[in-house]
């Protein structure tokens, strides 16, 4: 792969390494990144696990702060090697990447806002990109596009089972006393949703023999109601398949590499491209 | 958009206010008519929180007869504003918006019957067609088609469950005594359909060997039979992608607006109409 | 409707009465039958809540006795008006029927026996047919000549989950102790089907890390699993809708009246039939 | 059906009994084996139940003892009557075969290891190919092949539902605290899946308003979430059903026999095969 070189010295090695993954340095730096951010979320994990935490509180507190400066570093290096930073700072992975650092930092203003780490979790998202799992990504933008299709009509859908339950919930209110548990209506419609979504806790239960009925029949209606998102998502990933849409091995598919544009910070450019398609700038 | 004046004078302003959302007068009605509908609900459901309902009972008593005042005025104008008032009051939105008012009313000659104001929930419906959303109310019809062709073999469906239950539910109360909660065959049906639908609440569940392994039949055969409604479901979505329904972007598919007729309150009129395509009556 | 007689006097007009629903006095004959079928079964439940059949034992008991003569009364005059009883007493509505009145007759041997009486909900399917219910019919055959269709691959589905349940079951049984509920693999494997059909009672949780942590697994392999069934389900049905089976309104699609042969009980000849269809017997 | 002898005497015997149908004696094999299979599994359940266990221990210990000497003596006359053992030994089956032997001797060296006798239960996996139950092969190998096509798109569903959960389980462990049972994040994130999967066990459940109302989110979250494996694996099947993959009754689909190779094991010969397909030995 020739790459124009754009600005030379050390950023575009910068560059390079952490925005590709076809050198050497750049997949040392990926697989580091990647072990870095599983450890991470597994730290914030442990950390809250009480007789975890009582016995390596030191330790933890010490490889949070590690990660943490490692993430630090990174984000800036990330910005500096880029052309145009706006675009990266505010793009969805810049978001989380700053999330990701600044909890730590937070926590000796707020205690306990480290608990926020969790949003590294999002991080892992990553790993598609990372990994070059072109196949992986083909086959997440085509379930998300089926999603994205299926938008609107599962949204309508949401509403109306939401005031379905609002009235079934106020119904269950009434018929079921507080000594049941539907102590209120939004406890009422918990408890619908509850039923609603097939998940059961149990913890409020109906005791009344009319209530109990009534419970059978938001069941069987959940029964009936659970069928239509499946039906949705469905036809539309039906209609997703058999569609003209860019599959592996179609004439219209080319093979993309994982370089970024140094300017914009597009990916996605096929092999042998010259310019970016997204800026024009040259690659 | 054109309006032949059919009655002149403050009637027609308050029927091109109240059924349109053209005009700036009209949408601030209907603005004003969705923060009223959802600030009812939240006020129902307020009102049956003990904790809060003590602290804010006056607060939330004027609040609730403000709105119901505001609906009681908003229901004489849609019935004085029409030509044929009778349509509207026996139409499912008519009836539904004397039943957000009356409750309040009824409260002081039957304590406790204003938790039924709860049948407010259902106004919420109407969002679809105040905020215009052609393409919601477009998916909405789309599902509602779809689940109305589905609905006999939906039916069948249901009423073969149920025999099932029945059975299920004597077979378990054989099986399971008293101690286990399974006291009447009522409700062992009860559980076998908390069980079939998977919900599985766990307040009542079978003790002995023979009903846990009962129960283990249930679940296997809730577990196939939940595949039934999804496929009726899905295949007739599928059948209405497949099929010639007007869609959005078709040739035979016209841009509608909100205007509603000042005689029959038919919606649906296509932008250049002149006559009521229900009545025939002058727009 | 023309009906050569076959056997001249009663037998033959009992025939009429009970086989058929075209004449006025074979409608009230079903009419009659629907209601005491569905009375049978309330009663039967109404006797197994206690506090009911402290108050009402004798009513209940007088009723009961009155709809099983009713039933016994019935089930000889279907033997002796149709010619070929044999056929008739070995079908599966045959079976039901006999089974409709003898526990309580039993019920003097062997104490108890009466709750078999639930039996009698299988009668209910007979409405399908005595309605004249060709819709629901054509409906509920469609449904299931697609669960016919699915059955093997439903077979092996349901074969391969409970390997997987005993294996799943057995690892529980081991991370898990007596303390947490799983005292025997019977009873884990009968966890491990509530957790994977996404019952989830609660009755039996695991408590330790590593035994939520497979719980977790089993979970969301049942998530996966539960699509298994629906995807074979929808797609039978999807070929159903696709193949060129009769539907009303094809060509190839004849409306048949509720007439039995008179000789075997065949049903569903078509409205200038002569002859049967299944022996040849005239009509 | 010929079979060219390949080596003579008792070897070739044996291998036609244990690798083959079609002989009175393999069928006799065959029958016993799956009886002593499905004997065994029963076996270690009910050793499981500690009631039993204390009645018929001895009873228990000598059956098992009697059915792992024969499963030991199959398995060496497995490996001793096929030409290359290693490829039996290595495959999915040998492995199988092994492990349901050697625990019960370990069980003197490490007392309870006789429990992982329950991998026995992969043995009842043989008995599509003992009962040569070719319709079944077929329907499983279909349905396994859509579940393989769906693989990686089911892959990235399980991975970005996993991430989701630690989000929800992380927010859910800040929102409720350690009175509801939320008392570390990997337990909020156990809670979160029960809660997304719709298990809904209620060992642990949300008491805060907060609490409920994100519970309600997840679970109308799972509510759509369930809907795209689903979604998928229909998707899949529909191809499949749509693709020309050979069919029973197809041109292109050949009877095959319960011949294996004498060499290398391989099944699924053609009726008048001479030559093994796979590595060309004779028949």
């Amino acid at each position: 792969m020739k790459n124009h070189k754009v600005h030379s010295g050390w950023r575009h090695k910068l560059h390079e390494i952490i925005y590709e993954a076809d050198t050497p340095n750049g997949k040392i730096f990926d697989l580091t990144l990647i072990f870095l951010i599983v450890a991470s979320v597994i730290l914030v994990m442990l950390e809250s696990v009480d007789e975890f935490d009582a016995k390596y509180h030191q330790t933890l507190y010490v490889l949070e702060w590690i990660i943490t400066i490692f993430f630090t570093i990174e984000y800036i290096a990330r910005i500096i090697s880029i052309k145009k930073p706006l675009k990266y700072i505010f793009s969805f992975y810049g978001i989380i990447d700053l999330l990701s650092t600044i909890p730590l930092y937070l926590s000796y203003i707020f205690a306990g806002s480290q608990v926020l780490l969790a949003v590294r979790a999002f991080r892992l998202l990553r790993i598609f990109r990372i990994l070059k799992l072109v196949k992986f990504i083909g086959e997440a933008s085509q379930l998300s596009r089926a999603l994205k299709a299926s938008r609107t009509k599962i949204a309508v859908f949401i509403y109306v089972v939401l005031i379905l339950s609002v009235i079934m919930g106020t119904i269950m209110y009434i018929i079921e006393g507080d000594e049941a548990g539907f102590t209120s209506i939004p406890r009422s419609i918990y408890w619908t949703i509850v039923t609603l979504t097939t998940v059961g806790y149990g913890d409020i239960a109906p005791q009344t023999n009319l209530g109990q009925f009534m419970a059978t029949v938001i069941m069987i209606l959940g029964y009936g109601i659970i069928a239509v998102p499946t039906g949705i998502v469905t036809s539309e990933i039906n209609k997703e398949y058999r569609s003209g849409k860019p599959k592996i091995g179609d004439d219209n598919y080319v093979h993309v590499n994982t370089q970024a544009c140094p300017s914009c910070a597009a990916e996605g450019h096929r092999d042998n491209a010259k310019y970016c398609y997204n800026c024009g700038h040259l690659l």
